[in-house]
This record gives structure tokens, sequence and C-alpha cells, in this order.
């Protein structure tokens, strides 16, 4: 029986429970998910002690699986007012599920600020105040947690702006060369972590037993199976090893849905200059890695290993997200200073989308020059310093700078800021955005694949026809997939490839050692959502937040001149009820 | 019949229009939150060009009937993101009326930031750009349109919060001595008209008609017999004149409620310093004025001339809650600093309460020291800046400060400061704080009448019984009254009165000749609340919005140690429905 650990940061009581029936056929976003609907009142102050930070591995993680090894944090938001799973790579989730953890759930709230590490390995849980590490990059404080736990420990931590309790903190994990350079970025998860006064978690899976598999024969023919799926994709096999997320930026730009200047035009002129083609072109011949996995068993391998001029690292997981949020959004056009941007933002636990686009406003207000890449840089360096003002105002997101300024156009559902797909010509995510419970949030329901990849479908982005059912039915699935811990990059050869779903079925059941059929884990989607709705319902969010900003129905976005044209209760029937 | 001016101020265009049938028998917030509530789209940016501005006079102002020179102003909330009207004393209702105006509508907003003048006479209504008006403090701005205009005009004004769009930026009217003291303070309304580019409204009532009255005898009888119900009550007839509102302080403290170093203590050791009559003492020996109306006709005369103790004035309308947010509520216990500080709001164009919470948030966060009524000065200072990071971050409230340094503990509702009445021990209060659609709002259903001064009824503060209803029956009978143009402490004399609201009743009849029975008042608050809570539901509100902070409930008050009880169920009897 897999467990739940309960760690109280005010007292330091640890609690190791059994996963409850119910819970024991839950993993990742599934059970985040599950326990805060069911532990944490949705009126509460996302930064008070009646607010979880819930870690949870997915329900294949751990075991040898391809792409299997994603984790979900979970809490009601900061950002959002409402309930968040965000979702990373990295080595934390599988080293995890080794030691027969399904879940961490950090609760209440030191009285003073502390700086505590957890430590977890196969003999318990030891907490440690280290208040040498206040402050410190996620670098920085990765590299002293191996000097100190050995270097195949996996490690959560967040930066300055967590600690320091920013509504755009992220909370970082280490990849499998040590680089905190994995995030799960969206809804000042951070802060939350911050708040409870806990600056990483240490994983340690020496020694630690296998994943139990139920059925290891059923499981190792379905796994090979999986991995045949994932390789003969043009995407998953080959597009995203080549370049990376950023592979997007020019099909993007060509669709005319690059949003660019804070979301003013669907094109960039520079867009071939911040390309994944360009990235590649210029990993290559400096010496740095083309493709890396963010987790062992990863066949994807999106990533890389983004070097300067002297082939010196600067970052990985160099996404397309984060190039389009602080480059054509902020019009920078340079790629050596977005990489410095990413790393920085990796450095301090900083959502890169959410930043990108606070860029962009600071930019709308004055604070500094479209396109100045170099000022961006220095803007970011003022968050290490806690004390500074304009830093703590652009570590907030978008919606509080925009606030701060008094912008009042500023891209943002339920406060959090919109992803790098223009709603109004791709509008099936832009009903993901609207309705998710999420807030804007690409990753929640990925419309792109059928209204601008043609995957899994064609559904015309410039219209409405056709746009809520697919955002609905993706908001389904991907609800599905981050409870598995799957790479939500499995969706391309999923949607694609007649038996994929029951090929996951067979993976849980021979898992779980219980029949799952495809009805089973589209139902794990669907109740998933519900468990988010209804506690969005008690944090008091109706039908009104799930809109976009005024201004996308006024501003006709060039080169297609569309305009955002979803009524409210259209809206409605893209949500599970 | 009545005029409505429309102004664009994109445009500079002005359309003169006659008030509807319908519109033409309301006044003050009746017509304010009805014009919004049918204009406004409840999901619009409230500093967008959608939101409105909207200034109307009471029904009754502009006559010579005492008390009756209300002016209110409404617009969506940039801080509660609800619909607000705030309102305020001065002399611009009563001219504004006697030009035949009920109502001013400022629309649209300018591309660019402009520093615009509004002047209307008889003769109609000039716009002027004075950039060099621009970030100037209001005393120095009126005094300035003074020069320009002559003495005799009205001015409402913003400062330089509102010019920079803050959250907590008030709108600023002049009293009958020419000073900008008195304020539509709360929900930063300042914002709004800053976003329209307007500096200031000047009205100029020279060789304006007289207020049209159907029948000039009963008028004249029911005025007569409304003096004597004000003059004859012991707080309108003496206790007000006598200590201004400042006289609730030894009350209040006695009472356990006056909420002590941002909401920990009912009571505060230096209250007997910061009294109404400790200020009364000052003001006499040092040759200022105790009492003085805020507008002609008045014969409560709460305000006052607080001066130095050179005898130069400081500033007046230093109400009981001024002195409250910024002394109690952040341990700074020295009137003058006090006197400084109400000043300084009142020069910037800042909600006087909401400026003394955030002060004491700020204080949460260690930006300065518990007490420091220096320091608070230096502070606010900062806000004339518009460059100034930390100026920005408190001229938008406790909220945002909250949020900017990561405070959990911070007193609001809907993101609006709670008043000067601590709920947990003046719960008829409380219950208007939670569900008033305003915010946390003391003036939306003075349920301190009957909690504490034994006015209009005698129900336990400590206990719950009793105090939804008479927060729902205040809620009603408020927003009547604000729709008159009567200033609200006429209350104090009304609900002891018998035949007070037939009184009002036969005033509203012989001025419109129409009969307006009791019930009809009563019809006019339930029919603004209606229209209010409706335009909220627009703007995404339920009833989870409808409660105070966690700590409230988690916190016991001394002396009393009582808790808020209120469950989110039981609170919504108390809206009208």
């Amino acid at each position: 029986m897999d467990k739940l650990i309960r760690i109280n940061t005010k007292t330091n009581e640890v609690v190791v429970e059994d996963l409850s029936e119910e819970m024991s056929l839950l993993g990742g976003r599934a059970l985040t998910s599950k326990i805060i609907r069911q532990e944490v009142p949705g009126n509460c102050h996302p930064l008070g002690a009646s607010n979880k930070l819930v870690i949870a591995t997915g329900m294949l993680s751990g075991t040898p699986l391809a792409n299997s090894g994603r984790i979900s944090v979970g809490a009601k938001s900061p950002l959002t007012g409402g309930i968040k799973e965000a979702n990373s790579g990295g080595v934390f989730s599988q080293k995890m599920a080794k030691l027969g953890l399904r879940g961490l759930v950090l609760e209440d709230k030191p009285e003073e600020k502390t700086t505590k590490v957890i430590y977890i390995n196969k003999d318990g849980v030891q907490i440690e105040n280290m208040p040498e590490l206040a402050n410190l990059g996620t670098y920085e404080t990765s590299n002293k947690l191996f000097e100190k736990y050995g270097s195949k420990v996996g490690i959560l931590v967040i930066g300055p702006a967590g600690e320091n309790l920013r509504l755009a903190a992220s909370i970082q994990f280490t990849d499998p060369k040590g680089r905190p350079a994995r995030a799960a970025g969206r809804g000042g998860l951070g802060a939350v972590m911050g708040s409870k006064g806990i600056k990483a978690i240490v994983i340690d899976d020496k020694d630690a037993p296998r994943v139990k598999i139920a059925d290891t024969e059923a499981f190792k023919a379905a796994a090979k199976r999986w991995a045949e799926i994932l390789q003969k994709h043009a995407v998953t096999g080959q597009g995203l090893p080549s370049f990376g997320t950023a592979i997007l930026i020019n099909i993007i730009n060509e669709a005319g849905a690059l949003p660019t200047k804070n979301f003013r035009f669907g094109r960039f002129e520079k867009a071939a200059d911040v390309s994944g083609e360009k990235m590649a072109e210029l990993i290559q011949k400096r010496g740095g890695v083309v493709a890396e996995g963010c987790h062992p068993g990863c066949i994807i391998r999106c990533s890389q290993a983004y070097v300067d001029e002297n082939g010196e690292y600067i970052t990985s997981g160099f996404e397309y997200e984060t190039i389009w949020a602080l480059g054509p959004n902020t019009l920078i056009d340079n790629l050596d200073e977005l990489a410095q941007l990413d790393r920085l933002c990796d450095d301090l636990g900083l959502d890169t989308i959410e930043t990108g686009n606070t860029i962009a406003v600071a930019m709308e207000a004055g604070v500094l020059s479209w396109g100045d890449g170099q000022a961006a840089i220095e803007l970011l360096k003022r968050i290490y310093d806690p004390n500074d003002y304009l830093g703590r105002i652009i570590a907030n997101g978008s919606a509080f700078t925009g606030e701060a300024f008094g912008i009042d156009r500023v891209p943002v559902v339920k406060r959090q800021a919109l992803p790098a797909y223009d709603p109004r010509s791709v509008k099936g995510v832009g009903v993901t955005y609207a309705t998710s419970p999420m807030g804007a949030d690409h990753t929640a329901g990925y419309a792109v694949c059928q209204n601008i990849l043609k995957v899994g479908g064609d559904i015309n982005p410039l219209k409405k026809e056709g746009n809520i059912e697919v955002s609905k039915n993706l908001q389904i699935a991907t609800a599905a997939i981050d409870a598995t811990g799957f790479c939500l990059f499995v969706a391309f050869a999923v949607l694609d490839t007649e038996d994929a779903m029951d090929t996951i079925a067979k993976l849980l059941s021979a898992r779980f050692g219980k029949t799952f059929t495809v009805d089973d884990i589209v139902n794990l989607g669907i109740n998933t959502l519900k468990d988010e709705l209804a506690f969005n319902k008690d944090a008091g969010f109706t039908k009104a937040q799930d809109q976009l900003p005024e201004f996308f129905s006024k501003e006709p976005l060039p080169p297609h001149n569309t305009v955002w044209d979803f009524s409210i209760d259209e809206l409605q029937a893209a949500k599970v009820n």
C-alpha cells in the first residue's frame, strides 16, 4: 500500500498514513485536487495556516514506463484564489514513488519565517532549519543540498520569490543533471511553500523498493506498445526531440497567433531569430545539448542545454511558452537575453509565463522600454532583494503589476496571465483559458492540437464552431493524463493512435491489479474537474470569472483581424457538470 | 424637469438629457446605482472605457432643507470590483441641484493622460485641459481653481492618488470655506475619475434658478418640523456639534470595540489622547473652530477647523473613523500627527479609512514601526511622487499592500478595509461589513446605533441574536437616505422620532408633486440594493465574498474575547432578495 506523509510545518510533526481505498487509485492532479477539495476551505487565505501544499506522484510514476515521471503540486492558489495544480518534470516523482510515497502534504504554517529543508529517504523524514539558505537562488541552493545529501537525490526547491511570498512564485525541480530548471510554474504555488517556511524537499531513493506492479508481465507488454506509440508519432518521435517545444515559434507565428507586444499583433517580425530552429543551430554550433529528457525514461526529450558563446551552460527547459512570454510578447528578440531571463526565472523561482507577461505590462507602464532585454534582466535581478519594492511588484505577476501601474490592458483570466497562443486566433485554447478551473492555462486543454497542428482533429481556429466541444473534451482528457504521471506531450500520439487509450487502461490495470477501462480514465478526468470546480465555487467563483479581458473582444488581432466572440453563457458549456 | 449631463471624456462631447420618468424620481445613490446597473457591464475593467463615473445630487438637495446637501458618486469600484456609491458633503450638491442638474455622467476615457477641468454654470459646460495642475494636491488645485473661477464656486477634485489610478483614491469636495476636506472616500472612485483624465469639476451656481418645489407651502411646513426633529435629538442636537464624530473614540473604546493594532485588541490605552473631548479642548485652546457644517443648512455641524499650536489651520472633517484608522489601529497616539496624516490624505486624495488600515498592514510587514507617526507621515508623502514604488503600493490600499508584502492578516471585505468598529464586538455592523454590496462599509448599515448607542433599539453587540435583522433593515433605510441627499447622521434622530419618516415622505411629496408614502421610501432603499446586488452578481460576486477574513473567527478580541461566529449561510439573510 502506498503512503501519504503529512508534515505539520509549525510543529514539525510527521504523520505517515496508508492511502484510503479511494485515494489509493488516484495520483497526480487527481490526488492533489481531491485532498484540497476535502481538506482546504475554499474561502481560506492562500498564504494562511488553513491552506495545504500537496505534492503527488503520478499513478504510473516510478515504473520503467516511458514518459511517466511527472509530478503534480496543488494548493489553493494565491494568484487566482482558486484551486491549482501545477505539473513538472524532473527526477523527484520517480524517486518519491520508489519510496512508496504517493503524496506529501505540507500543513499549517510557522509563526516566524523559517528556511527548513525536509529530507526523505527509506528510513523516514528529517526536518532541519537551514537559515543559511535564506534568499538563495534555486541553483545555489540545490548545489549546496547536493553537497550535503549526495548527487543522486532529487530536489524540489523555491527561490527568493517563493520565500518572499510572491504571487508568481514557482516550485523548481532538479533534472537528471541536477539543474533546478523544471518548474511547477503556474499559480504562485511557490508562495504557498514559502508561507510554510519550507525552502526545499530532498528525496533520496537509495535502497528504495521498486514500485509494486500487480501484473508485471501485462505491464511490460503494454509498456512496450506505449513506447512504440510515442516513437512512431511525428511530434513526439521527431519534432520535439529535434527542436524542443520552441519549434512552435515559427508555426504559431505563421498561423498568425503568436501574441506580440502584449497581445497587440499575431505575428512577430523577428520570430525566426527566437525560433526552435535558431536555438538548435546555436546550441549545435556552441557545443550544448539539443535534446535532453527531464526525467529518466523520457523518450521525447524536448529539453536541452542552452549554452552561451563560450559553451557555458545558461539554461534548460527553455520552452516555447517561456521564449514567447519573455520574447515576442515584450519585443525582446535576442535568444541569449531570453536564455538569461529564463535562467533568472528558474533561479528566482518565478513562473516564466507569468513573468514575461508581467514585463510586458511593465513596458505598457513605461517602467522599461519595449524590446529592451538588458533592462528586463536588470528588472528581474531586483527580485533577489526582498526590500526592493519594484521587485516585489513584478514578482507578484501581471494582474498585480497592472493594478500597481493602473494599466487596464492586462491579459489574465482569474488573475493568471495568458500563455503563448492568442485566443482570438486559436479559439479552442481561448475556451480553455476562459473556463478551466486553473485560470488561463494552455496545458489544461490544449486545443492548439486541433486548431493549428491538426492532430486529433481539424477545427477552424478563427471560428467558434466546434471549439467549445474540443476544449471540454481536452480538459477532461488532460485532467486524466495529469493523474497518471504522463507528460502531457504524450497527448499528441494518443490523439492520433487508435489503441493508445486502451494501452493506458492496460497499464493502469496491470499496475493496480484492478480493471481500468477507457471510460474509467475519462471519469477520472471528469471527477477531478468536478472536485476543482466545486472548490472554486466555495472560493467564490462564478461564470463571471470565466471570461477573457474586455480588450480581446474589442481589438481585432492582425493578421486575421479576429476578435474574441464567445458569450459568457456559451462558454459555460465547456465545463463539466 | 431636472437634467442629466453626459460628458464623453475622450471626445469632449457633452449631451444634456431630460431625466426619464423613472430617473426623475431618483437621486443620490438610487440614481448612481440605477445608471451603473443599466449602463455599465458588470465584468468591465473598472479603469477602462466601459466604466462610468456618475455624480448625483440627492432628491432634496438644493432646497433650503436642513442637512440635505449630500452628494453621491458611483461607479464600478476598482478597489472592490463591485458597484460603489460614496457619499460626501461639501457645497457641490446644492449648487449642482440649483442648476437643475440631478446627474453628471463621465463616460469613455482618453487615449493619453489628460488633466482636464470641467466647468459648469447656467450657460453650459466648458472643458479645458490644464496640464499645469497635474499631480498637484487637492488644496493647491482648488486654490488655483478658486483664483480662476471665483471663490463662490464648488469644486470636486482628485489628487495625485486619483490621477495615478490608485485603488484607495478618493474624490474630494470643497466645503463652505473652500477647503477640499470632504471626501467621497471609499472604493477608489478617484481612480475612476483619474482614468477619465478629469482632474476637477467646478460648479458655479451664479444666477442659477432655484430648485423647483411642487408645493412650496407644504414643503416649508415639513421642513420646519424636520429641523425641530434634528435639533431636539441628543446626538444630532448636542453630541455631534460639541465634539464631532470623534466623540465616539471614548464610547467605542469603553465598549471594547475600538480596533487596536490592526484589529488585535478592542481597547487602546491611549484612547483619551485622541478623543473628541481632547480634540475640542485643543481646538478651543488654540483658537480653531470646534463645530462647522460641511454644507450650508447643516445644523448638526460635526466638522471643525483643527489648528496647530500656532493656530494655523491643518485639517477639517477630522472624523472618528479617520482618527481611529490612522491612530488606535496603528498605535499612533498624537493628535497633531493624526491631523497631519488626515490633511495628507485629503490633499493626496486618499480614503482615510483605507489608508489607515494600509499603514497598519505596512507595520505588520515591518515597513515602519507601530506607533511611529513621523514615519507614517513620510510614508504618505512618497505618494506625491508617481514614480515611487512604495508609494504606489500604499496608495493601492490594504488588500493590495497585504499581497505586496505577503501578509495574510488583512482586515478587508471584498478587498475594502474595515472601518472603526470591531465586528467581533459590534456584530450588527459586522453583518453590514460582510453583506453590503459596497464591501466593508459602516455607513451602509450603521448598527452601532442599536448595538452601542442604543438609538432605535437595544441589541446585544456581542451576541448573534437580532443582528442579522437590524443590519438588513438599516441597509435598506440607508440606501433610501443616501438617495434623498440627507446626511446619514439624520438617522439618529429619525430612528428615535415617531413622525420622522412621515416628515420625509411629506418633503418628497411636496418637492416632486407626487405622493410619497413611508413604504415608497422603504421600497426606494430595497430597489437600490437590488440594483447593486444584481450588478455585483454580474461582476462575479457570490455569497463566498460576503465574509470577514478568517482571523476574525479564530482570534478572540479582548476584552470581551468574542469571535466572529456567523456562518456564510446565516449572513445571506441580511441581503434583500
